[in-house]
């Protein structure tokens, strides 16, 4: 197949969870030689910054819904990519987990636009480990698996089963956009296998300033995150390794201790 | 419990999956600020070369066997933080996925060390990213599971069972230090609920020049990377996001062919 190659051509990067520091350096230079940045809503302030030079574009809020959010979207970023300047398109994270990257990759193709993906650093496993949860451990969990805790697309039926299923894998299980259904992903967990003593942490902002953590048990957790008042982006991880988190925590305020 | 806080710190450090462009930033300037780098035998030369003014020291060969090896690494790393000297433990990818890291942290707290937690890109999340798949994908997969191709500690039964489970679970199932295993592994899928034709990639050197990509089907895969000559460290993706990887692979092909 034989197919139009436009000028135009889009990076793909991914901004990791929150910190400047945790974006790759490839990412950073993306930035700066950026002419025009489109990003979501997540992205922080100090990360926006640099982009020394370009113009920047919130795609965050756009449109009337998810769909037509998303085809907003598209057409936004073929616009601007067809304009032949240097086009960031910047998620939170990275593009591939929960990003909706593929889909843009997809459709930038279909249109002759060319796409480099920059990995970044995902919340998923960054949020846990800065809240002093390995996701991995030897001994204790030698798989983890990473789902959503809100139905992204139709069935919330479909969510459960995949939760259910998981619950009888076990290991590590790592759970995005969790909080609002904490209450009922810890039931079905619990209905499908799983102690209601299996520990629970819950990471509120991972990396940022405002980052906090919240321990408990399938049993405990809907409750103590209630009582801590901790609200979204937070990430919840369900498993043993949650037992090594107090001290690995001591670990990290021993280091800051001697840095003060 | 009061302990005694002895003067020493370390940094570990994700170096990510190979180039030294997907550092980030802390960790490059972890590496930068290093008096002395502890380093796994993974890690490249263009990473470690970061640390212009750093001893480095290879841990990747130490000892007599798994085991001893970890407690020589242990050993060496107390004395050297003891010093009070800058010192970074740098492991490939992410300390926390199947980097033994969380067991470097916990020796070190109990000698009082404190110990600061960079994390790094993950092969496994990125080097399918940068062999063109996506670990999630809507309407094709929401959720993803990473495990070991290799039995990192005892049971080979145990592993087995792992993938048994993974296999029901379904979703992108990602696993790393597949290649030896990868006949058994997509036997054990295979007879544990995934069809013959459920699409593989493996990916070869993952964000590196020598780069490869191989894909096939759990019936076809273990022939198609034994006839291409691929070898470790490679990633195996199962699932149907693989059927992606070739229009996300064009459009990685006209990024390049424009900025040739």
């Amino acid at each position: 197949m034989t197919r139009f190659v436009s000028s135009g051509r889009v990076v793909l990067v991914g901004a990791g969870p929150g910190d400047p520091e945790l974006l790759t350096l490839r990412a950073a230079r993306a930035l700066a030689e950026a002419d025009v940045v489109l990003h979501d809503a997540l992205v922080s302030d100090a990360i926006l910054q640099l982009a020394s030079h370009a113009e920047l574009i919130s795609v965050g809020k756009i449109g009337g819904g998810p769909r037509v959010e998303q085809d907003a979207i598209h057409a936004l970023l073929l616009e601007q990519a067809r304009t032949g300047k240097n086009v960031v398109r910047l998620k939170g994270g990275d593009s591939y987990v929960f990003g909706r990257g593929g889909e843009e990759v997809l459709f930038l193709e279909e249109h002759g636009i060319g796409v480099e993906v920059v990995p970044g650093i995902t919340s998923a496993i960054a949020a846990a480990a800065l809240g002093s949860v390995p996701v991995t451990h030897r001994g204790i969990s030698t798989h983890f698996t990473v789902l959503t805790g809100h139905p992204m697309e139709g069935g919330e039926e479909e969510l459960e089963r995949a939760w259910a299923n998981a619950a009888r894998l076990g290991g590590t299980l790592v759970f995005v956009m969790g909080l609002r259904n904490l209450a009922r992903i810890s039931e079905v967990l619990r209905t499908n296998g799983l102690e209601g003593s299996t520990p629970v942490a819950v990471i509120q902002d991972g990396s940022r300033e405002t980052q906090r953590v919240a321990l408990g048990d399938l049993d405990s957790i809907a409750e103590k995150v209630r009582d801590a008042g901790l609200r979204a982006p937070a990430l919840v991880v369900v498993g043993h390794v949650v037992d090594l988190q107090p001290t690995i925590a001591r670990a990290r305020a021993i280091y800051h201790q001697q840095s003060a």
